[in-house]
This record gives structure tokens, sequence and C-alpha cells, in this order.
């Protein structure tokens, strides 16, 4: 193991959570950016101070290993992976700390434990959107925009991880990738890192200035559209609201349902755009089957709010009646909120009839593209395991004749088919075991009635980086009456999930470690 | 497809359990061989009536078809089987829709509805134990009898079928027998199947013979001896008392206990046995991680009972005080029960808490050893399943390196871990889809409050052939409440569960039938 690599690597990546620790204190406070409402000289300091612990540290980190090899293998870039995302988390965590320990009025503040400010920026960093804060609206704004910050830098890095590094290391989704981008480049997106990397940089950088200019013109100011575009763009799903989304009108809600879905798809598509076929997005399996199971279960959510329900209750407290245009509004805005893993609410969906819930659980599961910044399962392996399935079955009676299963054009061998197949089932174990666990612990909390759907839902919304589950974990609830060994568990698992469960599993086995 | 043969074998089939039922009218109503109690002439005229229905469309079958090929290819045999439990569920239910309709006072009971017959008898065949009877004692004694030898038979058929057929016409489990016979004889049990088969009736017939007599010592009467003996090497789970085997005592439970574990071991390692090996057994993989299993199970069920709950119900409604003996007897009793997927319950565990719940739960889903009378995913698979998953973490880091999965000293091949993987992630997709169908079938059931754990417990109950679940389908509660479809579906569950899924599940694929 190159160590001192990984360490200079972690160092700089705490000089650049630093340098924009400082630059949002400088907007704010210096600039005045965004008006005198909610300036809090306390937020002020602790960004200022943590942005000088982290520079400190970043750059003792990267000084005491200079000088060494260069190079990474396979198991130093996981272990990087792994550790930007877990140390990551510590630093990011630093500013919601300080500020509840310099402010005197924050005496019972969720913040004043480090155990809850790591559980938010973990969630921040890992585009979850679970929040352990009853009352958002009492953190001053500029600390509210460093909480979206973080998803909007998490999701960011996801893609370029997923997208651009991984599979030129082998390592993941490789295979997809190659077998997804039908035509001649079937190498992937691009043979160099840099060149992807930039390009999904600028991407990203696009949809996020896109959707900041819409919404200001649909009438949000600039803190509202500029905090939600992070959120959606990185399909994280934290709202500097207490009534999340629920509290602007349809106009809005519409252009957020669009972006989450931009932030939901394959962002080596967009290559494909850039390159001038948008053709091939339409041949591209995950995409018409992402929208085939969106349209779908949307479908069963409307009718079943139809049917059985006459009221809908808003997250922001007010309920409207479930007219038609109102069924499909918060039907569809729930659905790609779920299914794209951000998490974002307008309707307490905690209120809705099984079934509409049920497709919800599942969307959970599912997620959306590979390759994009969503979290859970990835529509592709869904429809991989499908199609092993039924293979598996012709198996049964007709063992002699062998029928490859193909994507698009290319043959999915054995490999890809144990792999995928062990990874939703590595997915299922850990969430059976994880709910049991979670439910064990906080079985006599006094804070709540703890019932197994909060447990399940607990697990598998962060397990899948959604954010917002069902029971005591609803859309208007949240996770601060939790545990502190949950915090942590549910912590690792927002890790695991965001990370595609190998790279941190992979650091408990004792066989990573050896040097064979 | 061979119809021809196909159908003079289920005529075989149906002149078989033909002779059984008149064999027992003549035991019980000609020899008066278990006293007068209980005798009734309407379940006497059922029975009756029932054999000759029975046996004249046999032989219709049987005769019609006559001077066909007598072969069997796998498409055949896979067919066959699958009728077998289908059309003979028919046959079995008969004499409980006739004895219904024959007593005129008998205008409210459940078995007025030929889909509760058949969810009854289906549930007999599969050893699963599900009941659609409240009150099983207004029932006469010698229709509950019919109802014990269903699952006798159900049991016998199926060890004959995956120890000693489908393994010679290598379906199924073929592969996991050879592994898991160590020594000379790798070519799985024995080459001849008419030999294997005659074994395992005897094997099957002296376990069945030892536990009546065992029983009968113990101090229960012929009657409740045979029954019980029925349901218990077949883990089967049916009691003609309402208190199931609550109403007895301790020795009594101890000896269930023990022959539950010996129906739920593979029947393969018998042959072992009375080959003079039995330290064979000790070497044997899956025998011995169901016994950690169990242990550790049970473990965490008797510690959550004595944490947790001052008082235990017993299934007659009394209650006992949780002294470490009465938590270890119950605790251990249940564990075996739903274990080997028997369902006999001596305490209410709807009561139990979360923890040991969820270990049942677990037990449910794994059942016990391939090759035994037990259901569910069985241990060998768990086994696998993890094996697999730990070689797959490995490859993430170290692609290079093959290291094969190994059980025994055999080594599990693509196909193998590839057909299992698929095998466990079909009894969960199947576990999802259906738990959510039938809470939608359920949710205005005027009878009851539907939720979530009753509808998933009921899913597993049924296809994992256990009988009780949670909720409205606890070890005191019954299935009858259940609308007709919600019992056909769980009827087609049982046997899907039961045949190891791809016996069932290939007839509603068209390529099967397709004659290329």
């Amino acid at each position: 193991m190159n160590f001192r690599y990984i360490i200079s690597r972690l160092g700089l990546l705490f000089l650049v959570l630093s340098t924009i620790m400082l630059v949002m204190a400088a907007v704010f406070y210096g600039l005045h950016a965004f008006g005198e409402h909610g300036l809090d000289p306390h937020a002020r300091n602790a960004l200022l101070m943590s942005a000088t612990l982290g520079a400190i540290v970043g750059v003792g980190m990267w000084l005491s290993t200079r000088g060494g090899a260069r190079t990474l293998g396979r198991r130093e870039a996981m272990l990087l992976v792994a550790m930007s995302w877990i140390l990551g988390a510590f630093l990011a965590a630093m500013p919601y700390f300080l500020w509840a320990h310099l402010a005197p009025e924050h005496l019972n503040h969720p913040f004043r434990s480090y155990v809850n400010c790591y559980f938010e920026s973990m969630s921040g960093l890992t585009t979850t959107g679970a929040t352990v804060l009853a009352d958002i609206e009492a953190v001053p704004r500029s600390l509210l925009l460093w909480r979206n910050m973080t998803q909007w830098l998490g999701g960011l890095g996801i893609v370029v991880l997923f997208v651009a590094v991984l599979p030129s290391l082998g390592v993941g989704a490789k295979k997809l990738y190659k077998l997804e981008m039908p035509g001649p480049t079937k190498e992937g997106v691009q043979p160099h890192i840099r060149d992807t990397a930039r390009l999904l940089w600028i991407v990203y950088v696009s949809l996020t200035i896109v959707q900041i200019i819409i919404m200001r013109i649909a009438g949000l100011d600039w803190f509202d559209s500029i905090a939600h575009t992070f959120s959606t763009v990185a399909t994280g799903g934290f709202s500097p609201r207490n009534g999340s989304v629920g509290e602007f009108g349809a106009a809005v809600q519409i252009i957020i349902i669009v972006f989450m879905i931009l932030g939901g798809i394959n962002f080596a598509l967009y290559y494909q755009l850039l390159r001038g076929r948008p053709l091939l997005l339409w041949r591209d399996t995950e995409l018409r089957f992402l929208f085939v199971l969106l349209l779908g279960g949307s479908a069963l959510i409307i009718g079943s709010l139809i049917l059985h329900r006459d009221e809908l209750v808003i997250t922001t407290g007010e309920t409207v009646t479930t007219t038609v245009p109102n069924a499909m509004l918060h039907g569809v805005f729930q659905a790609v909120s779920i299914m794209t893993t951000s998490g974002f609410a307008t309707a307490d969906f905690n209120a809705w009839p099984f079934l509409a819930q049920a497709v919800l659980v599942f969307y959970m599961f599912s997620g959306g593209s590979a390759g994009s910044t969503s979290g859970g399962i990835k529509v592709i392996r869904i429809w991989l395991v499908l199609k092993i399935l039924l293979s598996e079955i012709e198996r049964i009676f007709r063992p002699q004749v062998i029928r490859p299963v193909k994507i698009a054009k290319g043959t999915i061998d054995t490999d890809l088919k144990l792999g995928t197949l062990a990874y939703v089932l590595g997915i299922i174990i850990i969430f059976a075991i994880c709910s049991v666990l979670l439910f064990v612990i906080e079985q006599n909390n006094p804070q709540v009635e703890m019932d197994y759907t909060t447990s399940a839902t607990a697990t598998i919304a962060t397990l899948c980086t959604i954010g917002p589950g069902l029971g005591q974990v609803g859309p208007v609830e949240h996770y601060g009456w939790f545990s502190a060994p949950s915090k942590i568990i549910m912590s690792l698992l927002m890790a695991l999930g965001r990370l595609e469960l190998f790279a941190i599993i992979v650091l408990f086995t004792p066989r990573f470690w050896r040097t064979d």
C-alpha cells in the first residue's frame, strides 16, 4: 500500500474543502451577496475556523508525504475513495459543530453533538438528504448553503468517480459502460481520464447554471435558487426550507422534476448528446427501462391517490383536494424524487395509500441510472437481473440450449452476471441485517414508538441515499431522534451505498490489507 | 410432449390417493380402530364418495392412455411433477368439500367453499400446514387424519422426488448432492432410481413407526400419536388439536423437536448412516451449518424472551412464567419448528419480542436441508451465497486472483453459482411482489385490519411451506379470512416453494411449451 500518496491526495481534498468554505464565508459576509437576512457572526466564525483548521491539516498531510511514488494501484484507489468520503465528512461537519458551540443560545441544538454533525455532513457528501434537524430554518443561511454545497460537491465527485476514474481502473461498472455505449466508441466514454473528467465537470456545471437561472426566472430569490439547484442536480434532497419543495408553486416543482431526471440519468449519455448523436439516447436500454418504470409506477401512485384519498397533506402542513392535476403533480414529483434518490418532498407520502408507498419503496431500491448522481441498485442492474433470471429459468428445462444474455448489442459475460446478482443480493442482505439492528438499538428509545417500517425504511433510505423514508423517518420527520450508535451505522450505510458497497466492504476484509 | 404417458401417471396417482382414502375409511369405521369417539357418518360417506370418484377418474385416465411410449423427457418430468401437486390437491380436497355439503348443520363451515378445501389440501400435500380452520376440532377425526395423511404423503413424495428422481434426471440439486456426498460414492446417492426410492421409503416409514411408538409411550393415544407423527416427519405442522402441540407436556414437545430435526435434514445422509459411516455426517457442511444457525438463533430467541417477557402465552391460551427452562423449551421448539418449516406451535410467538420474531422470519426464509421434507431456500444455498459473496468481494480488489468456491472437497462451478444466486433472488422477488399483492387484495377485507406484517409473513409462510406467520396469520390465527383470490395465489405459492420454484414457473414460459 502506497499510504504516502493516499495521504497526500487526502490532504489536497482537505485544501479544496477549506477553500470552498472560505469562499462561501467571503461571498456571504464580505460581499453580502444574499443580503443582510440571516447573517450570523457565529456561523461566519465557524466557517472561517473550519477552513483554517482544514487548511492546516491538509497542508500538513500534503507536505509530510511529498516525494513518494505517484502511482495508485487498484487497492490504493479503493482506499483513497473510501477515505475521501469518510474523512471528508469529518471536515465538512466542522462548521455545524463549531457554530453550535460558539453560539451560547444553542445549548440544546442537535449540532452540539459531533455525531449529529457527522451524520448531516455524510448525508450531504453522499447526496442522501437525511437530516437530524427538526427546525432547518433555525440554522443560519450561510451554514445551510454549505449544507447544500456538500451535496453538490458529493454529486460531482460521484459522477467523475464512476464515469471517468473507476472505469479506467477496471473497477465497478466499467463493462456496463462499454456495453451501454453503442456505435464505434465501444471503449467507454473516453480513453483519457482527465478529458472525461473535464467534460463531466462542464456538463455538471452547465446543468447547475441553467437550473439556477430558470429557478430565478420562476420567481425564487438567489439563495433559494442556488441552494435548491445544488441539491437537485446532485439528486441530494437537502432543502433550506422546513417545508422542502412543498413551499413553492407548481412551476418550480416541475422545474425540479426535470432537473432531478437530468441528474438521475447516466452522465455518459451527455457525451453522446454533445457529439451530436441525440438518437443514441433513445436506443439506450437503461434510459428506456427507467422511463418505463417511472411511467408505470407513477400511474399506480396517481391512481391510488385518486381512488383512496380525498385530500393530500402538503409538507407545509396545508391540505389540498386530490384533483387529477394535484394527484399528477405530487405523484410524479414524489416518484421522480425517490427514484432519482433525491428525497425532496412536496407531500407527506407517509399518509399515502399502501400501493403508492410500495411503489416508492421499490423506487428506493431501484434508484436511477448507473453513472448518474443517483444511488440505489441502479436501473441497469434491475434490467440485468430480470434478463438473467429469465435465462436461468429456461436453462432448467433446456440445459443444452445456450442463449446469451444481451444488452444493446453486447453479450453479458458470466463474471458480470455473477457480479450483478451478488451486488443486488448484497444490498438485500445488508438491508435485512441493518433494519433489524436499528430496531433492536432503538426499541427502547423514549422519543418514538419504534416500528419495523421505520427501521426498514431508515435503512434503505440511507443505504440507497434517498433521505426520507416512512414512519418516524417520513418526509416531514427527521433523523435527530436516533441514538448515536444508530447514526454511526447509518452514516456508514450512506457511504456503503454511495460507493456501491464494495469500496467500503473490502476495507473490512483481512485479505484487502495483506501485502501479497 | 408425451401427454399420454403423463396422463397415465396422473391416473395412477389418483388411484393411490383413492386407495388410501378407502383404507382410512375402513380403519376408522370398519375396524373402529380409534374407538367410537368422533365417528361421523357424513365424513365416512365423504371419504367413500371421494375414493370412488378418484378411482373412476384415475382408471379412466389410465386406461384411455395405455399403449403409448413409456419415456419421460426433462420437460415431461417437470410437467408431471407440477401436475401431481396441482391436480392431486383437487382430489385430496374432495373429502372436506363433500363432508361440509353432506352434513346439513355445517351451513357456514369454511369447507363449504371448494377454494378453502383446495387451500387446505394444497397446504397438506406441500407440507405447509397453513389452515383455513378456526375450530379444527369441529371437523371429524377421520377427516383430520386424512388431513395429516396428506402431509405424510406430500413429505414422502418430496423426498423421493428430490433425492431419487430429479437428480437422476439431472434436474435441480443434482450437483449439490454430488458435492455433498464425500467418499468414493461421488455419483450421488445411488445410480438406480428404484433402489434409492425404496431406501428412502424404508427410512421414512421407519422414522414414522419409531415416532408413533415413542409418542404412544409418552402417553398420547393412538390417534394423536399417529396424526402428529404424520405431520412431524413430513415437517408439515398440521395438528388435529386447536392448541397445536401446546396442548401436550414437555416430554412430547421434546420428542417432536427431535423428529422435526430428523425430518429436516438431508435424507441422503441416512444412506451414509445405513452404510455404517456415521462419521461422514459430522463432515457434512450443510448439517454443521444448520446446527450453527439453529444454536445461534435459539440463543437469541431464548435471551430476548428472558430479557423482555415475564410471561409466555401458550397456544392453549394459558400463560406460563418465563423461567429459563420454559424459555429454552418454547424457544428451541419454535426455532426448530420454523426452521424445519414444520410450523407447529407451543407458544404464541406473535407476542414475542422483535428480535425473536426477526430470527424466526430468517428461519422462514432459510428452511432446513436440501433433500429433506423441509421447504424454504435451504441451508446449503444460504452457505453457498455467503461463500460466493465473499469471493466476489475479493474479486473486486484482486480480479487476477481466482480462488475457487468449494463445498467439502468439490468446487462449485459458475453455472451452479449463477443458479444458486438466481434461486435466492427469485424467492425474494416473488416474496416482494406477492406480499404487496396480498395486501392490496385484502386491504378492504372487513374481517381484519390489514397490515404489511400479515401479508409479508403470509407470503413467506406459504412460499416456504411454514404454515403460521405473524400478525393476522400468527400461530393462534388462521387463513380462513382471506378472500378466494388470495387463497388461490397462496395455493400457487405453496406449490411454487415446494417444488423449488422452477417446476411451476417454467409452466408459465411460452418456450416451455414449444416443441422445437
